[in-house]
């Protein structure tokens, strides 16, 4: 987070005060010309667990953090658009892979850095995929084949392990879950 | 959203420019002096369905928007929680009630304004509940109560509608959908 980093007003310029507005109960960064409250708030990360014929789509990230390892296709949601439609263009992004879009199946809360993970299940349209810019590879992989050691982010094991447990018990559920610190 | 808001950066207090960064495809508003990215993301606004011997808890806003019409409790996430303790949080905030958080219900996408909204169901511990700073008044409606033409927000009227049809059809699920403009 860039807490600390928020020293001028976006709208004027102005250097920010850290106090607590009236009818608020936390410090915030207030702008002391145009009266303006600049809030933290926690960013959605989304992506898919997108199957063909049984086997999942990694990436293998060609940017940091974790550069050189597997992770889901993922990423920062933008303004303007739905969870569904961040998960099928960041898929379409990292894997140039085209999916349709199924059920929400896992919120991962990860609140020492304020981020929200939701992953769709999705199925791959075809298999031209292909790695994006920001990866380096792209591959399907079967369950015993996933690179489990390899992986880049603590979200992207959970959700895998929970999608291959679902499969294994003939259900497929809504997973949410919280990540300590590592 | 404050996007035609954002002429400074925050980190430094330099004038903005607005350019797709390198390895990006869309225009940010970008520091040339700290090099300091300022993306805009959606946010997340939390909230529970609570539920009292077969009613529903509602809160009547004391504050605008929509002063005056009944919303269930929510409110926008802050930084360091989870999308659940968020829930528990504005429901003790705005009604002054404790809650046993349940499942995720609802997911609402507001594309046109960058907002996703989250609703738990939840049951209410006891009925200690009151007003909170920013409500005129707290109430427990069941489902011919319900003030459907003052409710405060078309996420909280699609939620309530949701719950509804779930119990009646005796199973409660997930339910997600996108909110156009009005």
């Amino acid at each position: 987070m860039t807490i600390s980093a928020m020293n001028f007003c976006t709208h004027c310029g102005t250097r920010l005060e850290h106090r607590i507005p009236p009818g608020d109960n936390l410090p915030r960064h207030v702008c002391p010309n145009c009266g303006e409250i600049h809030y933290c708030n926690p960013k959605i990360i989304v992506g898919c667990v997108a199957e063909w014929d049984g086997r999942l789509l990694l990436c293998r990230r060609a940017i940091e953090p974790r550069l050189g390892q597997w992770t889901l296709p993922a990423g920062f949601m933008e303004v303007g658009e739905t969870t569904a439609h961040a998960a099928f263009r960041e898929t379409h992004e990292e894997a140039c892979a085209r999916v349709g879009i199924e059920q929400l199946f896992a919120l991962v809360n990860i609140p020492h850095i304020s981020q929200v993970h939701l992953f769709y299940r999705a199925h791959l349209l075809d298999t031209n995929f292909a790695p994006g810019e920001e990866s380096l590879e792209t591959q399907l992989f079967s369950e015993d084949e996933i690179p489990w050691h390899e992986l880049a982010f603590s979200s992207v094991d959970h959700c895998l392990k929970a999608f291959f447990g679902d499969r294994r018990s003939g259900h497929f559920g809504f997973h949410e879950t919280t990540l300590a610190p590592p």
